[in-house]
């Protein structure tokens, strides 16, 4: 695999991945074949992994200080979900002929703008070369007290659905970014393109859910809303009825959505959201829009939980009549 | 990502995935964004990442159930190297299209086996499709008492260097599988061959090393005798030689070096061997040798640790007369 446009891995760890691990003891200065953690007294671990494939979790000329900080806020979203507080991540890299060492020194600049906003560490990983695609994978490790992590299977019949920020702008940024969306402002195209690139995973909100104990069931919108608050619906043996009217959309998202209406396949089930969807009961409502308030971030109801009725997972998007919408599908398809 | 020969990932999770990770109540049955693990007090948390890609670290048609015990192994083996007894593993696995059903059935069949065999279970993890080589990323978790992993860096000058098991056996079954090492038997060729698809982590020996201290410095052998001793010799800021005809070899090793001595160059550098690479006073050789015993397990002295004399990380390979023999390489190139 030999690539003169790059130093080798030994050369590329003490020169570029080093110093992200430089701060984090548990990294043993990445020159050990394992990181060594010391859990604290009372908390449990959060551990959780996402693959990134070039072409199919992001564009092989995405800025790779942007491809970098992307992956890393992914697996900081499944943390937030949690209401974990992170600790640190392991990354695993494997190169392909397009890596040269530009490319690396602006994706790790990426990881080190991300890594001081969080507040976590590089700890370990490994790096090969590939003959195909640019495939990168983080797991990433934050706590949690014991016994109060959020979790999907929680959800209770009567429950309110909340989302955090708004849906859809990822979805919209992708489609835009791709030469689509041509009713668009340039600004409003920039806004959703980068929303697309830079997810703003939702720790602040997630630790206060956990805290306060107002959230029931939890996790973030990666595959898409109806996607997604399906599986809180299976894990919690419910269905789900979300109104359309109340989804969350940014200015940018509802002008295009009034430009063509189709788009609200694209809103509710395009994925890479990277919001906060909890439940709640309707008692909580109150507190929930104070803490979003404290928090300076918007946080809607958007539906309810319902029994199964035989149909556990089911989530019906209703308009504004309380008529179903037909959707052709329910989220990002992995294969 | 279509690809009708195999189930979507939620099905596949479900089917296939979901059993292996029932006895780890961690995993949250797969269900959720993330694994929960409590630690045991008093305990350090030992991670290690590792990432395969088809035709670099496997042929993409070895049998699916071997690279599949082959990847956990390799990690297995990580935290063997760190005393540490596993836990578990996430798994990342990007599907190119040759994997069908059958494969992934194969492939989960291996991981259940070695699950049982070492006693540790699935955690979570991603399943992406790649247009690309198959590719294998798995993060294992282990324990091992506060303060006392091994580590790289805590060699002595005049420690003497010990070597589990025998070196270069896979190294010569990848050349063997590739059509070469013809003058060897078939059987010769079998049990090489076997040692490339089935490392033997030495989880045993590395947990007797760490409790009873005998140990000072230690990895694993993955990218080679020389380049991995000098792993150790760069952290401890030592140098170290080793003596030719102390390696331990197999019987067909032997006879494979008897053929063509030449052959060394694999043997020293080929990698892959997943044995324990150590080092120790030479006041610990009896003790050592008395461990190894008990364990049915070969340990070899081959050399020792010395000052660096302002080249840390330097090997040498010594003949039977005390002279260096010039090696072309030192160890597997990531790249």
């Amino acid at each position: 695999m030999g690539n003169a446009k790059r130093p080798g891995e030994f050369e590329l760890i003490r020169r570029y991945f080093a110093p992200l691990a430089a701060a984090t003891p548990a990294a043993l200065g990445l020159g050990d074949d394992a990181a060594i953690l010391t859990p604290r007294p009372g908390q449990e671990l959060v551990v959780t992994t996402d693959a990134l494939v070039a072409s199919v979790h992001f564009l092989p000329d995405d800025p790779p200080d942007q491809i970098a900080r992307k992956m890393l806020r992914e697996n900081l979203s499944d943390l937030a979900a949690k209401g974990a507080a992170p600790i640190g991540y392991l990354m695993s890299c494997a190169f392909d002929h397009t890596v040269d060492e530009a490319w690396i020194v602006a994706f790790c600049a990426g990881l080190a703008a991300d890594q001081a906003e969080f507040g976590v560490g590089l700890l370990g990983g490994d790096t090969v070369g590939t003959p195909g695609p640019l495939t990168l994978t983080v797991t990433a490790l934050g706590e949690v007290p014991a016994g109060r992590a959020m979790r999907r299977n929680a959800a209770k019949a009567d429950d309110l659905v909340f989302v955090s920020g708004t849906l859809g702008d990822s979805a919209l940024g992708l489609k835009r970014l791709r030469g689509g969306l041509l009713a668009l402002s340039s600004e409003e195209g920039a806004f959703l393109i980068d929303r697309y690139r830079l997810p703003q995973p939702r720790l602040r909100l997630g630790r206060a859910l956990m805290e306060s104990g107002l959230a029931k069931a939890a996790l973030d919108v990666s595959d898409g809303l109806i996607a997604d608050l399906g599986h809180i619906g299976e894990q919690s043996d419910l269905a789900a009825e979300v109104e359309r009217t109340r989804l969350p959309l940014s200015p940018a998202g509802a002008h295009a959505l009034d430009e063509d209406p189709a788009l609200i396949e694209d809103i509710v089930a395009g994925g890479e959201d990277y919001e906060l969807l909890f439940t709640a009961s309707a008692a909580a409502q109150a507190a929930i829009a104070a803490l979003a308030e404290r928090l300076g971030l918007r946080v809607t109801p958007i539906g309810r939980m319902m029994p199964s009725s035989g149909q556990p997972g089911a989530v019906r998007l209703l308009d504004e009549k309380g008529r179903e919408i037909a959707l052709k599908r329910r989220g990002w398809q992995h294969f």
